[in-house]
């Protein structure tokens, strides 16, 4: 890489902070950025800037955003909280568009291997929801491994004395998958939450 | 997209002008940007901006540069020039590691059909380094397709008489590939230019 002289080599190594980007997409994208007219180049390190100077987390469910309450905080029915892990996690449930409720980010999962406990994810903050916003159904959106069942199953131990619904997304086979390739775990899981019809 | 606030959105638009970055790239790398701690980004915003301020193009050769002359042109044989279409093949053909002389970059190819005649790319600079610095040979290395070929033609045609000798990189099968696969084209070219064993 020594080809490249030492403005490029920088570009090419912060390029490849990125997730997914080694080193051979870093240089064309370091290539094209010296091609861009200083305009451009101007606006994206703008760009840049200006996200970490806008963006904030909201004080209420965690979530990304430039004002606070963030504007799912400000506009829809606080009794209803979905629990997720981190903020993508929002944004793929958004995409569904059924769910009327509001969220509550905890920016990562128990996971006592890499020293997580209650006090390093936001735990705290879901009780003082729970018990200040008359808060009637708490679903746990965590993901279906170790980890996030391990906090499901701490957050309804924790929510349950305060006398709220605790629930979990239903796990299974996925829709328009095929019986033949699911994994042993989900397929037993499926049978056993099977539904009646 | 719409479920992206302002600043986030703005970040996708500029990652997604990257070459071969899609609207879910440019939202992976978006949100990695947000979760990187405040100094990283700066760092980040500062690497976009100094190429831009840094990266001057070589006043001789017509590559990048931090210094002028680039280190190229000022430590190797100047009799001995390689013409290439743009700054990334100077990169190709140093990977090699055999060529001693120095590079005219064209920054183009002569292309009628888009309006680039022999004005727009730069080969007044060209005639002018072999009246002046005593050149004894310029191997034309543009790429080997219509407009590669057409601006060799011309380059070979504008120099001949200056007495400077003018010659093509051999085009024929690559080096380890199967006759079966090469295009007609090709093979029909490598036959023509066969050598003598």
């Amino acid at each position: 890489m020594s080809n490249f002289i030492e403005p490029i080599a920088k570009l090419i190594g912060a390029f490849s902070k990125l997730p997914g980007v080694g080193q051979k997409t870093a240089q064309r994208y370091a290539l094209k950025v010296v091609n861009m007219s200083e305009s451009e180049v101007r606006d994206f390190a703008e760009c840049l800037l200006d996200v970490k100077r806008k963006v904030k987390y909201c004080s209420v469910c965690g979530n990304f955003t430039d004002t606070d309450p963030c504007r799912i905080c400000s506009t829809r029915d606080r009794s209803l909280i979905c629990v997720v892990k981190d903020a993508k996690d929002v944004l793929a449930i958004e995409k569904v568009r059924d769910f009327k409720g509001v969220y509550h980010v905890l920016h990562g999962v128990l996971n006592p291997m890499e020293g997580v406990g209650p006090n390093d994810i936001r735990l705290k903050e879901l009780v003082k929801r729970v018990n200040d916003d008359n808060v009637r159904e708490v679903i746990v959106a965590t993901n279906p491994d170790v980890e996030g069942e391990a906090t499901a199953v701490y957050i309804a131990k924790m929510l349950k004395p305060l006398g709220v619904k605790v629930s979990r997304i239903a796990q299974g086979i996925s829709i328009g998958s095929d019986l033949e390739y699911a994994d042993e775990v989900t397929l037993s899981r499926a049978i056993e939450d099977r539904k009646e019809l």
